[in-house]
């Protein structure tokens, strides 16, 4: 008798964790498992704000899929998804192809950019390693440059990231605390380097506790940040970006544009025709696509409601993982044939958000934390997320425990 | 009676020389010295190639002009040469002025790119520590971009340096170096980037032995670096250069252009209206400016002649730091009004050209050096340059000691 194949899409949060669990569920005679990514790395997206600022190297944030996954279990194949064929159950890779009895598709988020002028031309997005690093790269010839001209034009050194939500706050943390190493490292004054962050909304961090949200404008303003509250970015240029608040309009001359507030699910999920919310599949209580039996969505690319409060989970790593862990559970009930499929519940531990390495705010179990607390619990949860993908060992290689 | 003012314009190797000389030579009383430079630090120029191609970092190829000087005997002034009025004994300054009685110019080098059309807009040079790391940095972001582009262009990942003289064989020795590097920073294959070093001349190294640019060239060539020999830049453009041999016209398109094949005397030479040549004057026996008792000219901006060829010494830190030797001496002379100026005679002790860190070719009290008994005189050369401007604190704090 033939193996039921599983094929998993993307070794993102979802779906590794998905294959770190599947491998320990399923036996080697039980069913043929392939993971796909287009690296040979998985990385830590909550991570990649510090690699975009420069205050992480990149290869701290990532680990081989090789050294987490069982070699006699799963399969890895290196290479890009293309397209997705449910009504053939097949999937069209930039090198091939692969037939699948079950798919978990975990394809991850893109950058939303709303329509904005110039922003996919002329801003940088925070999408991967890739990118990431080419911002690090960027500010640091950005800095490089500027003694060089004959007229120094200060607003080379203006960086401008666009959006205060979680991103957004967590990436001007860690530029707070790279700047003045990257005034020392180019003879460059401080006060000449402008860091501001804008945000539509009437507040950063819209929807987290107003007290927590104070106390991190107060700190990074502190550190020499600049909000612009209240205030949209019409459009990007080469030069900066263009913003308004009210009527008033404004240019913000900047050579660094790092947009950081809107994300979406792949854009494969519509190409491959599943219904869906700007790449985000509303899945049943299993995580499977409607009216595909045999096909899972984990992570940015699933949407799951809230009923409490009637709106969907945010798209965030703990969420995704948790996924991750049902999503195996009932790709094991489905392949065995017996037992019942678990409905999925998140059991939201808490956010932090980070602002710097030094410096936090969060709520963990309903409460409040604020500073080296929070930033320590920071650390707790980068370090979990590395435990569950890959046990102590990868916690020993690649966690942080720079805590005070 | 008023002390004579002796201003020197210049920290590099050659005013750097003469003023730590001068401060021993004179005592307080006899003189008041005032050494201008636009930095507060010296750096060294025969280390440039280094720092641009980031086997060096900068801080490495720098130290404090303070760190040197004797404060008690020497005003440093930082700031930027404008202009000199010779018929006035004034120096211009970008934020001020200095009246002087005796004037020594080591204004150093720039750039020379003989009229080649886009060189100055498009091309890279090692003119000082600001356009080293502008280097350093841009093909660290060219790396950093090559994998986010959606059709990936190796052409991005050429590098050219023009000139296969000194300073382009010691740069192309560095890359070859630092190209693996980058490499494994940035996840792209090796294969991917060339290393193209273009040489009008039909010969690299113009002038120097034949055997060792052989052994120079083979051993580059096994590095990965190409030669274009006999091969003119006609142009510099956006997309790489246009080249031709014979009547053969090649594009090649490089995402990195760097220009090391001329250099000049500063500019400044010329506005002041001395007579030169390219920014040099052919200074008088005691290295005076012909026409001006009171004006000494040392290093890059002066010119001697080498009687036995009847050609002018190559414009080195060796020759620019003998001549500071000798001007503090015959400066010394004027001051007092006692004794016998000296004629300036270069004592060339040879000449060590790197191959990356760990290979090198030179010549050295007329004896061939090869491989690492040649690299590690170059070191022992670099170190000697310290030694000479800061003492044996500065080489322990600055000097190479990698030998092997």
């Amino acid at each position: 008798m033939r193996k039921p194949k599983i094929v998993i899409l993307g070794a993102g949060y979802g779906g590794l964790m998905t294959t770190v669990n599947l491998q320990k569920k399923l036996g080697v005679s039980e069913a043929e498992i392939v993971l796909v990514n287009k690296n040979d790395y998985h990385y830590e997206t909550t991570w990649l704000h510090e690699v975009s600022a420069g205050t992480l190297h990149h290869d701290r944030s990532r680990f081989k899929v090789a050294d987490v996954i069982d070699k006699s279990k799963v399969k890895f194949v290196q290479d890009t998804v293309v397209d997705i064929k449910t009504a053939e159950k097949r999937v069209i890779l930039e090198n091939g192809e692969l037939e699948y009895d079950y798919l978990v598709v975990a394809l991850g988020y893109e950058s939303e950019t709303f329509g904005i002028k110039g922003l996919k031309e002329y801003a940088f997005s925070i999408a991967n390693i890739n990118s990431a690093r080419q911002i690090r790269e960027h500010m640091d010839y950005i800095f490089a440059t500027y003694n060089n001209e004959p007229v120094k034009r200060d607003e080379l050194l203006t960086i401008v990231v666009g959006g205060a939500g979680f991103t957004g706050i967590e990436l001007v943390g860690e530029l707070a605390n790279r700047v003045p190493q990257l005034c020392k490292e180019f003879d460059i004054p401080r006060e000449k380097v402008r860091i501001i962050c804008v945000e539509a909304a009437p507040m950063a961090l819209p929807g987290f506790d107003p007290e927590l949200v104070e106390y991190a404008v107060t700190q990074l303003e502190r550190k020499g940040v600049e909000f612009k509250i209240g205030t949209a970015i019409k459009e990007c240029t080469e030069d900066g970006i263009i913003v308004a608040k009210d009527d008033q309009v404004e240019e913000i001359k900047a050579g660094t544009v790092i947009w950081a507030a809107g994300v979406r699910g792949s854009h494969l999920i519509e190409k491959a025709g599943f219904e869906n919310m700007r790449g985000r599949v509303k899945v049943d209580p299993y995580l499977r696509a409607p009216g595909h039996d045999d096909v899972f969505i984990v992570g940015d690319c699933s949407l799951v409601i809230n009923e409490e409060i009637n709106r969907p989970y945010p798209p965030t790593a703990q969420v995704a993982m948790q996924e991750g862990v049902t999503c195996a559970k009932n790709l094991a009930v489905l392949v065995r044939g017996q037992g019942e499929m678990e409905v999925f519940k998140p059991d939201l531990k808490g956010t932090v958000c980070s602002l710097g390495h030094d410096d936090a705010i969060g709520i963990v179990f309903g409460r409040k934390l604020f500073g080296s607390s929070a930033s320590f619990m920071k650390k707790v949860v980068d370090n979990r997320a590395l435990f569950l993908q890959g046990g102590a060992g990868l916690v020993m290689k690649k966690g942080k425990f720079n805590f005070f």
